[in-house]
């Protein structure tokens, strides 16, 4: 497309008179104008707090509710008082489509646990807006991050192999498929620099059928076959944990075969129902095999920070890399993923470029120093190390600590009140703060199919109850279940006690409506 | 390792005494002490834009000095009024240790521009933090981002292909890394279903030997061979852009050998100099070829807001997919890179997942919605719509023309006054808002090798001047230069002539320190 013929194409030849616009457009980093507009987003969010309880966790709405109601461009001109009116909008339009991850009623998924710190530690970071790609990029930036993967690190409990204090190291990521992927990709150039690079296509990866799907999208991702995807069938009693037997056998079957194993993905506390597949045995088999070992910790690696968890990960010395949440879980909000290797030099070797001149400077030459662009995806990064180390700092270890146990609290009290109600069942074995549990069949029906349907409505009509709680399901072994998740911040006891009355209500009436059907099908 | 003997590990078994902790851990999202926080760190942020010219740009420090001030661990418990210590860190520790990216100072890399409105919409953002990883998972956020896309594809006069508004697509992502990865991965995909699965090893990519390293680690990343990735040379008579005719030859060649092209990453505002790329010279070779064409705009995206800059695009219509980075000089603060592309469904059947039931609820089948964890490398993501939405609706599209077009002023201000000064000499032409340039040799001296080490010391005494400029470098066709990018939001007129007079006065310094050297040497 030619440029408009009125317009001069030369770069110096912009409109020099673009009218007259409004304050704010001479105003974009003003401070008086910040500290005004940020008092008002301040008050927005704290009255969102404070108003939590008065939506329904997940809206009621269709597919178009909002774009119908949007214009379809930018505005050309801001309206007067264009920041006021557009947190208008927010709290009519957007605040009620909004799924309400913080609500105290929110038992879905996983927790996207906020808190004060966090959510402001994301503000402080915005609102310094450094890009510590490398060292000399923002050299304070680069060594918060450093302190503070190992000061996570230690309150987890995580062996020092990983740590920089123990000749690994860390770093924030976005997310765990960001992790896994970083991982991988040192891992397969690691193996391709031993068995020959045109040899990517005899790479093969092991996880459970419980593994989260981010890891098949990170192998797919990194060029791995998808039919080099072995996914390790699991069972109830084995609590739905990967079984080093079956692991070794695949590996073996695939060496027969003059396959190459090459990464296995360890879960602890998978995504249905928080199976914990056993670290050191599986770290025993992989090794035998070359293979590296990658410990996806992002919801239950929160948990670590109690003593009282630290078994699950008993063996942790002898993997490769670990990732976890913490903003899942452990009060950092959205995003903090965090990632340590016990090799950071082949992550490097990975990602990493000595290409970039402009990128360089003559601190990062020759120094102890990190470029954290070379130990992830992405070159831009923010700096989150400043909202977790506020985190850290300002709650403390014994802090994280409370913050768990009442949860797991909460969920044993969940837990409890199934188990005392005879029509239903635990359906896998509570580990941390997630219960999964079904309603059973009355006698007259039978069948997996009816009782998956049954379960299926169930959640649909607790879901349905706008002012109830917000529940998510899970199928593993063909088996349809519920899943309770007690992990935000603002639930009490109280809230969890609400919700299994809900959950009660509701299954009494779908009975009585069965009874009904029931006997009129018998008549 | 074996739990400590004197604790239960039964999980219902934690502590129930867990001491008397400070009251903010009982307080972790409570709106009084949010808004109690809150204020203080508006404040904090406030005063930090209204000191940012007392901070030299770049901070003298050396690696190790802030990991040295800090403790080894986490504290156990929270000092008391723990967040009002922790910000005075901040402002005594930390700030004098980052690079001040919003400083009017900073002309280095590319800008990483900042608005009261970008920083605000991000503290939002993460006070509300929901996780829109699917429609139903936040509706309103999904529905904010497919709005969004297309007001920003229009404020940029992309083609109607790319947008949902024509059939295409938009997301918003982190960094440009990820955005080529995801491009990548789907053209790969859709080129391995023709040829056949195994023949990974015999893709291949092109760029030019300006491409950003971005790309280069992407297709590294997706598993392309990297001796398959074509970087072809330009030359400065061409602007330092792409060839038609070479990358024409570059794929004949590769076809000729076996070899299958792939994907070319075209660059519109090259990284060192801001070269461009002719995309619709470029469109035609890749189609006769079958080769997805990806443009990265990261920098130079924003400045397509003018009407007088669409013509850097010509062509577009062609393409594939198209990036550019909203954070780097459109006001969104980091991060924010918007991706589009021609045929979402490519991207979806490359990065999607039909598997996970816990992902997926009803409102979420059948309907015109479109789930943004397919479309992307991460699951998890941030509600990033909300900001760059902010942004949009309070400044107006004349509001961002303005804010580029005071940049590309200051820009062209700069390059007069080198043009004006003998010593000096442009080494590339000025497109956009960059301007590079070096110090010619005085007449006495010979030899690239001498110039390049004249212009690095003039750009370490620059930079080394507390209270001057930031600039960076760039290493083109063997000559090193200076780059000054101007692109703070708050740079001023006058930091660009105190800048250049820095310069000059340190080239005067240099100048002057060489006739010594040499009237020493000639005697």
């Amino acid at each position: 497309m030619a440029p408009p013929s009125n317009i001069d194409i030369n770069n110096n030849g912009a409109p020099q008179n673009c009218g007259v616009l409004p304050p704010q457009c001479s105003q974009l980093l003003d401070p008086e104008e910040f500290r005004r507009q940020g008092h008002q987003v301040i008050n927005f969010i704290a009255d969102y707090y404070a108003r939590m309880g008065d939506y329904p966790v997940h809206p009621s709405v269709n597919p178009g509710f909002l774009r119908g109601q949007l214009p379809a461009d930018a505005p050309s001109r801001p309206e007067p008082d264009a920041f006021g009116a557009a947190l208008q909008v927010v709290r009519d339009l957007i605040l009620p489509g909004l799924t309400h991850w913080q609500s105290a009623r929110h038992f879905a998924h996983f927790p996207a646990s906020s808190s004060t710190v966090g959510a402001l530690g994301e503000a402080l970071t915005a609102g310094i807006n450094v890009v510590p790609f490398t060292w000399a990029a923002s050299p304070a930036a680069t060594e918060l991050e450093m302190v503070v993967v190992d000061w996570l690190g230690k309150a987890l409990h995580l062996p020092d192999s990983l740590m920089f204090c123990g000749g690994g190291g860390g770093t924030l990521l976005g997310t765990t498929c960001e992790a896994i992927l970083c991982a991988l990709v040192a891992a397969r150039d690691r193996k391709l620099a031993d068995i020959g690079s045109r040899r990517i296509g005899d790479l093969v990866v092991y996880c459970s059928d419980q593994t989260h799907f981010a890891f098949r999208k990170a192998a797919h991702i990194a060029g791995i076959h998808r039919d080099n995807c072995r996914e390790i069938p699991t069972c109830r009693d084995d609590m739905f944990a990967l079984s080093p037997a079956e692991l070794h056998a695949a590996m073996q079957a695939d060496v027969d075969t003059g396959l190459v194993p090459l990464f296995l993905c360890a879960t602890v506390g998978t995504t249905q129902t928080t199976a914990v597949d056993p670290i050191r045995e599986l770290c025993t088999v992989a090794a035998a095999y070359g293979a590296w070992v990658h410990v996806d910790a992002a919801y239950a690696g929160s948990a670590l920070v109690c003593p009282e968890f630290r078994h699950v990960i008993d063996g942790a010395e002898a993997v490769d890399s670990f990732s976890m949440n913490a903003h899942k879980w452990l009060l950092a909000n959205n995003d903090c993923c965090a990632l340590w290797v016990r090799k950071p030099s082949l992550l490097v070797a990975a990602l990493g470029t000595e290409q970039e001149l402009i990128l360089k400077d003559a601190a990062a030459e020759g120094h102890d120093v990190v470029d954290y662009m070379d130990w992830s995806v992405t070159l831009t990064r923010r700096f989150r190390a400043l909202k977790l180390w506020l985190v850290l700092r300002c709650y403390g270890v014994e802090g994280l600590r409370a913050h768990i146990r009442a949860h797991v609290r909460m969920a044993a009290s969940f837990e409890s009140m199934v188990k005392d109600d005879a029509r239903f069942e635990l359906t896998a074995p509570r580990q941390f703060a997630l219960v999964c549990f079904r309603l059973r069949l009355p006698e007259k029906l039978r069948g997996e199919k009816v009782a998956n349907e049954l379960n299926r409505r169930l959640l649909e009509e607790v879901n349905a109850s706008g002012s109830g709680p917000y529940m998510s399901s899970a199928k593993v072994g063909g088996v349809y279940m519920l899943r309770c998740a007690v992990g935000s911040t603002l639930t009490e006891e109280r809230h969890v006690h609400e919700a299994w009355k809900v959950v009660q209500d509701r299954a009494a009436s779908l009975l009585r409506e069965i009874e009904i059907t029931y006997c009129a099908d018998a008549k």
